[in-house]
């Protein structure tokens, strides 16, 4: 039986990346590496549409995360984040580990965080120095409008937006500069389509001078020093070389498609997999469905565990299922990365066989015929 | 012209470990990665040559180092640091950052520490909660008697003994347990033969109790989280999956080889490499030299920085040039990793070809040779 993976992260890995991992190692202070790095460095900058720097770490996402705590804030520096998943809440742990002040808006998972929300607390609040948010919020399958609320944070406010667009980065419509974004961090496993090891870190000006003056201890995620570095096409410290092979083929392949087509697509994608999962009589969990991954609602009737276990062990279809609060509850299928139309009829396919096994009743074919019509249609 | 890379991290990948790395893209919470990561658990515990719990994190070595700090010490605890190269000022830097009260023992770069001025140090401080080596310093080539030294840290103090088996681990005798070291730290691009982006850290009992107690923030680099989570053959961040395959691939190599045998395998390697520098007239660098890598001193009349380039440039070699205060004085052969005898013929005669191409005076052949009988002699 043939694999195939639907995690929102890591996702399918491009045949033409694997073959670039595939090439021989080479030394990271070398001419190839410095020559590598150069055409990441500038092609991640269209990736985030931003001029500002751009600095690779390696590390998964959580790991940019950190950096951007440490690097951005000073001790006991007053915060907002947003508890309204686990990546949310994330933020939200980290500010604490660290020794800032936190405020947190609990939103109920599956809902957007309402952007008059944070519009009332930095009224409340102008002395908030930072504001950490999550564009898609993978455990729940939510988009924030983050374009909205970067002007309001913007207006009201002299705090930084920080947002987690680890899901969004490639996959969402994200101006980081036209919309006046201060940092965005990514993981490689996502929209980047490569495996898990590297993260990227975006940062304005603004930003900027929140890194020279923090004052929290740091050293392996220290952002003055990675600068530092790669302003000579070098990391402070080893990178993960074969992953930055990786990275410029996964880079180029953006380009080529370019990121307003490949938003289009994802949105295309997204709308089939919704259209498919509804025609087969399920919910979708998110109020505010981000189309990076469709987070479904598992029928009470159905034991969530066994139905995820079922659709890997009868069809070969790794999806995930729900995190935390949500275990057994959902299943999430990712549609950011290197997936296409076909791939989505596939798991519709699966999705009605598992629904079949599980004596659900459905009119059957429903599920594969509604997300075939959305790619009918749209052609 | 081929490529060879002789540089001291990352080193060459062996074959089996490249086709690891190019299987299919796997889900880290999924039963085929939970399997892979118990058998590299095992393994490392082999490599190691512990009983104790084995931690593998997604970040360089250094990564590692951090996370040996952050999670051991507590506030203004105070440690001892030796500075006889880059990688031993590196546990001062990391310390000091984090707010420990850093001792220093200064040794001349090329020089190993002597174990009496540790023991002369902790008999002047009892207090002193932690020592912070290196095992195998590799800015300079030199070896520290980590066993003897172990045997005193353990006999005059209660700190604990923290290695930095980067370049040591799997090449350098080293026997955790036996010898007494709570923690030992290395990275993944050198005797683990695959691409930089892991790290592990093994930990002591006595180890964990520091870990308990530590007050220092982190989030990131959080031990308890990991050793929670790595129970149940999960990381608690994404991990670098493609370095897990390639992971698991090398330490089934190292299994069939055997650590002994391995060991055996470089010290000769390493004399060989030696014994071929002296026979062109050249001088080694570290006093104490690390079997690990080899550090030649740069004759004065030769420009550094275009030995090395030529070197490579010419014939495809690339060996990594002197750091810091050793910038254009040294260059440092590795022959830890994937590398066999024919090698280091090879090696020796683009040595050779390169001293010539410098005019520098010694008898032609004279480098090949010397490496040649050392292997004829010994087998």
């Amino acid at each position: 039986m043939r694999e195939r993976l639907f995690t929102p992260g890591p996702t399918q890995i491009p045949e033409r990346v694997q073959v670039a991992m595939s090439n021989p190692m080479v030394h990271h202070r070398g001419a190839s590496f410095k020559q590598m790095f150069e055409e990441v460095v500038e092609d991640l900058r269209y990736f985030f549409q931003t001029s500002g720097d751009v600095l690779t770490l390696t590390s998964s996402g959580s790991g940019a995360m950190e950096a951007c705590v440490v690097n951005l804030l000073c001790k006991n520096d007053k915060v907002l984040t947003v508890s309204g998943g686990k990546f949310g809440e994330r933020w939200g742990e980290m500010c604490r580990a660290f020794g800032a002040e936190t405020h947190t808006i609990d939103v109920t998972w599956g809902d957007a965080v309402p952007p008059e929300a944070i519009q009332e607390f930095l009224r409340a609040h102008p002395d908030a120095r930072a504001v950490f948010l999550t564009h898609s919020e993978t455990s729940t399958g939510v988009a924030a409008d983050i374009k909205e609320i970067a002007a309001i944070v913007n207006e009201h406010s002299d705090a930084i937006l920080v947002v987690d667009s680890i899901t969004s980065a490639g996959v969402l419509p994200f101006k980081m500069d036209e919309w006046g974004i201060d940092v965005a961090v990514t993981g490689s496993q996502k929209g980047l389509m490569i495996p898990p090891g590297l993260a990227v870190v975006a940062l304005s000006k603004r930003a900027w001078d929140r890194v020279e003056s923090s004052d929290l201890p740091k050293f392996y995620f220290d952002l003055k020093k990675e600068k530092k570095a790669q302003l000579n096409s070098a990391t402070a410290w080893t990178p993960a070389i074969t992953l930055f092979m990786g990275l410029r083929e996964a880079l180029r392949m953006i380009r080529e498609e370019g990121l307003e087509t490949m938003w289009q697509t994802y949105a295309r994608l997204a709308h089939a997999t919704r259209q498919g999962a509804l025609a087969c009589g399920l919910e979708l969990f998110a109020r505010s469905p981000s189309d990076s991954l469709t987070a479904v609602t598992i029928p009470e009737s159905i034991d969530g565990l066994k139905f995820t276990a079922h659709l890997r062990k009868e069809y070969g279809i790794t999806v995930a299922g729900g995190q935390s609060q949500l275990k057994g509850r959902i299943f999430r299928i990712a549609h950011m990365g290197y997936y296409d139309a076909l791939d989505m009829v596939a798991m519709a396919g699966a999705l009605e066989l598992t629904l079949r096994d599980f004596d659900w009743p459905f009119e059957h074919g429903a599920g594969v015929r509604a997300v075939q019509k959305v790619f009918m249609e749209r052609e």
